[in-house]
């Protein structure tokens, strides 16, 4: 049986869902997308309205994709009706917000998956299942460096949450992904060095955040949201048996030798290049789990967690000292 | 205009055509297929015999992917239908079949498009980009690495017309795309060092083919039917002004140090995972190339010269000394 | 002429100087050695106690690599009797001695280098040669990895200063020199986390300490005192034009590719073998800058400031604060 | 006991040899050196004429680095004289005046090691390892690709016997190294396509040689006189357990990374930089050899078998035919 879906935003990483499942997920139908405008789409995908989409009775899972403000309270209306939710991140830019949802969530008991996708990028799942299998040993240190190639619109940026809550939550999730523990202690150092739309919105470009584990291990993040060589997706990880990490993916391999120097191709520019293969794998877990009635691989409570340590980076940032994780949870 | 496809032999490359038109190309669609055997497909897609899916007046294109001693036939019979054409490679192991083929299309001035898929692998089309802008100057030497992770079965090796028509036909044609000249003679040397189905099948498995041009610059390739680490596809380009190469691609890009080395991951296992892409980016250029009316990227006239070098190259080996091209020409 | 040179203490890096000197640098020539064990030297060497070697009149300059306690009085009897010094760092382990030291070295208008020979090493040099041309631009971040493949002695580590003052104090330095700015807070986090030596010697094993600078740009070390794999040993510069990085040095280059992997190289194992070309690019620096009656290319201030940091990182860890550098200049 | 060794000839390759033994083999020292042009040396190594030196009771062995034209008659003067000889290769342009010197050298009953040094280099060592360990099987194929940045001189070349005898020679030992076995047939196909010296001269400039081994593996070694990025120095194994392969040596690892794409360091420049360290562990190997009475790594006999397989290969060019190494062994 197909899972029947509806999508509710068709922006950039919405039209990605949508494009996924059609061509090369048969396991899912879309059945209704909803969006502010309206698209150009095959003539057998019906278009509504949000509440006719969530309350649509054929329809067993929807895939949130409208901007960050509207997450929770579709999430919630999804739960009430029923659904199965694959939501994007964050969850909403309030700690308190997020818990009340994922109340609601629990509550009518859906499957509620967070848009991580970097979870399901091939060569972090390499180092996860080299983690999982012993070969790092007992994790001491996780080493992620995410860059962009170009800041967002002053726009975007005003309504972002700020760095730690727009960006660099990806990245901590990747260190509770791949450390397997839950964070206690925070500390963020961050600079505005790019000047234009950053300074101009009020935010930080620059930041170097290192966060405290549990058990005293340790990840350090640095960011950037102007690499003018393009997207910088690092990680290393670093244990008591040995050192794995990975590079960044290019679009070919050749190098060239000439009079003056090699050459080689520059890392493959933003998200849309880099992640395409994550995109697609993430949402087969997603239909995959909810098909098979089993827990999906990045939950609500994940959500929280990344947005906890983002809220006390970001409290860390301004008060300049390191905060405790349960300083914010309260 | 959807271009409208029918599709002979749905085998493993059958296959992959078929699932790239359906999802990935909406520029065209699939009206027929016909295989031996029937298969299990989408309602909307007709199945029927040759003679009809030739015949039928709703298709454009063919697509050949049965096995090779059809190929003529085939592509004959929809040159007289009036149909454009992309068939595997190659045409046919004889040249003067070849040539009769070629002779029929023209006359009948339909397009036809081999399969040489490699032209569209990315990191192929990059090193013929660099030559192409001169990055490489007068280009002096071209070396290809081909060699597969293991032998095909003694049945496939006894109707294959042996390793150079069957295997390094590919690279024949890769020494002419990347050099855009032609070769005016061959030397082979040749073994059989893996034992096994190849020796079965009386066939070699360890070959090195010189190609000499008709500008005296030269390419060396060499081929193993059984790299026990698996599918081993390289190419540099040297030349007046520098050189360029390709390394094979992986499926991720970790690095794992321990106590005894440094492991990293093995190339991508074979051509269904390593040319993934180039199928794509193939069938779309055959598309668009018919749709546009212009000449395919890839002849029946380089069909034709890959095969006349894989001939030379077997009267080389047999005969050890070297072949000239145009000696198999008349 | 030749430089004449004495040196105190023969142990590991002595020697190391010694070797170099008299092998590879020929503009130079030893004296006199002084070390409390006797050693087997060629008979045109000279040993005596080190008064007699400071004292010598025919010695231009002596090289200190006696243990570190005994630095700071040694480099004041050579300024009283007019030497130039090459000094291993640190000078020492107290501030306050260094300030002092330094003061009787201004006062007698001697030349004293301190031993920071990493940056001599060619990768490192390749980095700051890409800054100081404004192919990176604005430094914004530089990320310095600095792992040990195994802990020193539990004695070694109670008589060290600690890790920050023996281990991190190298790159300290490289962050200055890289960077060619001062540092103006410091936070340092760090674990105990291997245990052995280090948990016996109430030492830490693992630390990520982040540098701010003057002008907001960041820093960011991490360090671990075992690493299994080796000596781990990288420097990244990322700024408003690029980024630039180096890998660890590798006794060859071979990638061996079999059934079950691929598998190449570990890095060198620790400092003598990675860092041989860095002590005689060092030396000869040092010796060339004397004789020239040019300024050395590493000073006391450097040596002073690293310490300085130190000091602070010591400060940030114990008291779990970010700790700016000119707290504890006073 | 200390190894007395003369030196005749001190120029490029004489002075590499001359500096290493004074400055890092203290296991030998040297009597004396002999040059048509007076060199400025140290006071304590004498200069004299040829036969004096060959002639000096004091001397163990003598490194012979003067022209080609000399070394078979230097030979067989330090045979006759009772010394141990290291010649730099060739032992002569003519395979009969070859073989005369070694039986020469067999009849005195002394040790003859020949100059090819790139057995000691780092890279091929470790391949020479791993097929000895078994880790490749079977090797059924060796790559080697060996381009110099700029060919030499015309006069050069007119005294140099071609390229296959001055360049390839190298490259015939190194496949008979990494094999360890011995070639049986040659075919050589080349163009002159660099103008310049090497037209003048009358020589070829690319070439493709392909080797067959008495057990049907093949070598296949790839030549230009002309790389504009430099020397190009690449060997590649290939078995039925693996394959293994090493890249150039760079002076530094830097890769920077800018907006208009990625850079990194060209490989050394020439046989100066590249083999430095195999000119020395080679010399460290005779003098080793010499003092335990053990046999030489790379004796005459191997210098007979390169030289035969480079004038099959002339042969196998100039008659464009595959050449049996024992039909020029006659």
């Amino acid at each position: 049986m197909q899972l029947k879906i509806g999508i509710i935003g068709l922006g950039r990483i919405g039209r990605i869902h949508y494009n996924h499942i059609r061509q090369q997920l048969p396991e899912a139908e879309i059945v209704m997308v909803s969006d502010v405008n309206k698209n150009e789409l095959p003539s057998d995908v019906q278009q509504g309205e949000v509440d006719e989409l969530i309350g649509h009775p054929a329809i067993d899972a929807v895939v949130i994709c409208s901007p960050t403000d509207t997450h929770a309270q579709y999430v919630e209306q999804c739960a009430r009706a029923g659904k199965h939710v694959f939501c994007e991140k964050p969850l909403d830019l309030s700690l308190a917000r997020i818990r009340e949802t994922l109340r609601v969530v629990h509550r009518h008991n859906i499957q509620l998956m967070l848009g991580f996708n970097r979870r399901f990028d091939a060569n972090f799942m390499k180092l996860k299942a080299l983690v999982d299998a012993g070969k790092i040993g007992d994790v001491q240190l996780v080493k992620i460096t995410s860059r962009d190639p170009a800041p967002p619109s002053v726009d975007y940026l005003m309504r972002s949450g700020g760095l730690f809550l727009d960006m660099t939550i990806h990245d901590f999730d990747m260190a509770r992904y791949v450390m397997g523990k839950e964070v206690k202690e925070v500390y963020a150092t961050a600079s505005v060095l790019t000047g234009g739309a950053v300074a101009e919105a009020g935010d930080i470009d620059t930041a170097v955040v290192t966060l405290k584990f549990e058990d005293d291990s340790i990840a350090v993040i640095d960011n950037s949201r102007k690499a003018v060589y393009g997207y910088d997706q690092r990680v290393e990880v670093f244990g008591s048996k040995g050192m794995a990490n990975v590079e960044n993916n290019k679009p070919d391999s050749h190098v060239y030798y000439h009079e003056d120097g090699v050459e080689s191709a520059l890392p493959l520019h933003f998200f849309m290049e880099r992640y395409t293969g994550s995109y697609l794998t993430e949402m087969r877990a997603f239909i995959q789990a909810v098909q098979a009635k089993q827990r999906v691989p990045v939950g609500g409570t994940d959500g929280l967690k990344a947005a906890m340590i983002a809220v006390a980076a970001q409290r860390s940032f301004s008060e300049n000292v390191p905060v405790r994780v349960e300083a914010v949870a309260s």
